[in-house]
């Protein structure tokens, strides 16, 4: 596997484009991705109950089994809870870019994210649509500009690209993704978009985006709210010309492998730039009896809000991990957990067999105070592992969470 | 039922104590509560995996069936995550206690708050005991002082006492607990205390207490984390001198109603005393199928991070309310939600049917301004009810919290 500079636009026959749709105050608030050949489409989404008119209209879309040619994305206003007004809408910007792209408006998939409740700026949406058309480009930039377009209270943008051989083709996949709240995918995360030029059936290409999510994007926490819009789409155009995947094997488990190397560095993503984070909190309960233990458990380390803001301190409160285990519904022995942390400064025990080591405190909190720290239990009761990521709770997610609509 | 003034030496025949015994700095951090007379027990303990050592040996005192006398509790040290060496000294603890007070040591309860693995200092503890022994009076101050006493990061001391008549008696019963962080009660909350000078049998006791705690305390959240030390004590020394209650009837649910009343005004306490926490937030969700479906929804509202910061922020930001309960695991249509705050105030819709009324997000913020504040959903299903209670999430918790242990 090798690593590829740029996104979306990096897999061959893909474009893009991000502007200021005038949605949001100054800021980028809109992107489109378009493919110049046909794609089979694979998505994953939440499973609130409460779902976004996109999330319905996009189940629609890649469920219907169609192909696909074309996302919209806006991230200004969230299009959920707005009934059938707000289905409307998406009717409406699919049939818009439908018209301007000349594609069936079956052929479009969007995806909204930002304020809950409010009715989408439709005809800012569709001249946002109009603008976007003639700038579509396969360009670096242009990936780079969607991938910045999608951002709400992210702080950085989100963009990954790796390539791989299958039957002497090189075949890319390029991804963007945006968080940063109310992210606690219960299917995948809030937005995230993958494309590749691989030749792979639709069936397969679900397959794989599902394992994948679940060990990716589904791992991640940043505040226990699992959005009404979590979606992760993923578009392959065939336009590699490797010989066609369409069932397991060694072609289609290389390409799993760069579809979960591109995931996982996006579901890291949202979870270091969580709202209001100053670290990357990566947990990895070891040695389970089950994988469903090792993910039980780390989630609930993952969301525990006291063990989040003691990371924001430096505190190796490690009470409040053995906690957060104990209240998961995993059964284990507390007496027989070992407990690490980690990171660039080195790696302490901090407890064994459940009770402390008697660490010292200073180490432990200059180990803490790195930017990517890592929690590991040691569970001793068989071979599954799992990793899960969050951040720390800090006073910057109130004050973003307190004033988000000010 | 009339209220009384007072706490737990309210009932005839209880005395306390609350003192500072040097295991915290320039606080108080021991009390001790005892009857003239043998009691009957019962307690609610936490379901988290990780038990602290006080919770197994009133788990052991309480199931097993005898008389109980004593209570001794220290907030300064959880005695969790301790091994046998804490449990020990839990052993340690109600033999000194059972030896100053000339009990057996089967008749002495323990409970602890506070720091997660470290071992309690067991000889404060012990001079602590006797420290008190000579100090345990039934006057309204020494149930104050013991009240007190039990506080950890608490701004305020809970305590309540009301009265009944049973049989032409005067039963009376008093309470006191403590937060007010680690609360998401699973079982009971962090650490409560309920006597009364009833006549009732150790059955009907426990059956009274159950199904009080799951109506109060388990529907209080200051943070979703579930404590290893969860612990609520109920004792009856039989002094009021009513024809003993030994099954169900009018003097049972005069007892439950009393015991209700107590417990709601604790576990309010709890809420609206949550670390950091400017205001007590009351949720109700009406209108449900059955119980079950409206405990799931008002907790999953009360616990998210997201609505928690915008009820700081005195933001009507419905659509986090609609979120959390879309991501519950409960089934309704959220297309028929309506959905109400209400607070001294005033009383506001905001949504019906699932969508904006088009309020006045002036009125909203208004109503959202006073200390206690209400969101009512109505779901339209069927005629239960429940009613959860939190609060708000500020930089004060966060601050609390990161740096907990310096």
């Amino acid at each position: 596997m090798k690593s590829v500079e740029g996104g979306v636009t990096a897999p061959c026959g893909f474009l893009a484009a991000g502007i200021a749709a005038g949605i949001k105050k100054d800021k980028k608030d809109m992107a489109m991705i378009c493919s110049r050949k046909p794609c089979q489409a694979a998505g994953t989404f939440t499973k609130n109950l409460v779902k976004a008119a996109p999330v319905k209209w996009d189940q629609e879309v890649v469920y219907g089994g169609g192909t696909v040619q074309a996302v919209v994305v806006n991230s200004g206003v969230a299009n959920a809870c707005t009934g059938e007004e707000g289905y409307g809408y998406c009717r409406e910007t699919a049939q818009k870019a439908a018209e301007v792209l000349e594609l069936s408006p079956s052929q479009v998939l969007v995806a909204s994210t930002g304020v809950i409740g409010a009715q989408i700026p439709i005809e800012k949406i569709k001249k946002g649509i109009e603008t976007m058309a003639p700038l579509l480009s396969e360009s670096r930039e242009a990936g780079a500009l969607a991938a910045e377009a999608i951002m709400t209270t992210d702080t950085v943008k989100k963009e990954i690209a790796v390539s791989i051989e299958i039957g002497g083709k090189t075949v890319t996949l390029g991804g963007m993704c945006k968080g940063s709240g109310m992210i606690h995918p219960n299917m995948c995360t809030m937005l995230g978009f993958v494309t590749t030029d691989a030749c792979i059936s639709k069936e397969m290409l679900q397959k794989a985006l599902s394992a994948s999510v679940a060990d990716t994007y589904n791992m991640v926490s940043v505040d226990g709210d699992t959005s009404t819009n979590d979606t992760v789409l993923l578009l392959a155009n065939g336009m590699a010309g490797n010989p066609m995947i369409t069932g397991p094997g060694e072609d289609y488990d290389a390409f799993l492998e760069a579809l979960n190397e591109v995931n996982t560095y996006l579901a890291k993503q949202i979870a270091g730039d969580g709202e209001g984070a100053t670290a990357l909190f990566e947990v990895k309960v070891i040695q389970a009896a089950t994988k469903e233990q090792a993910v039980t458990l780390s989630k609930s380390i993952i969301t525990s809000n006291l063990t989040k803001a003691a990371i924001f301190g430096h505190d190796a409160n490690w009470g409040r991990i053995l906690c957060a285990m104990g209240y998961s519904g995993a059964q284990f022995d507390p007496e027989k957990v070992d407990l690490y942390f980690e990171s660039a400064a080195g790696r302490i025990k901090i407890i064994e067999n459940g009770v402390s080591t008697g660490y010292s405190e200073e180490e432990a909190t200059r180990i803490l105070s790195e930017k990517e720290v890592t929690a590991v239990a040691d569970i001793k009761m068989g071979e599954a592992s799992a990793t899960a990521w969050g951040c720390d709770l800090t006073y910057d997610y109130v004050k973003i969470n307190a004033d988000y609509r000010s």
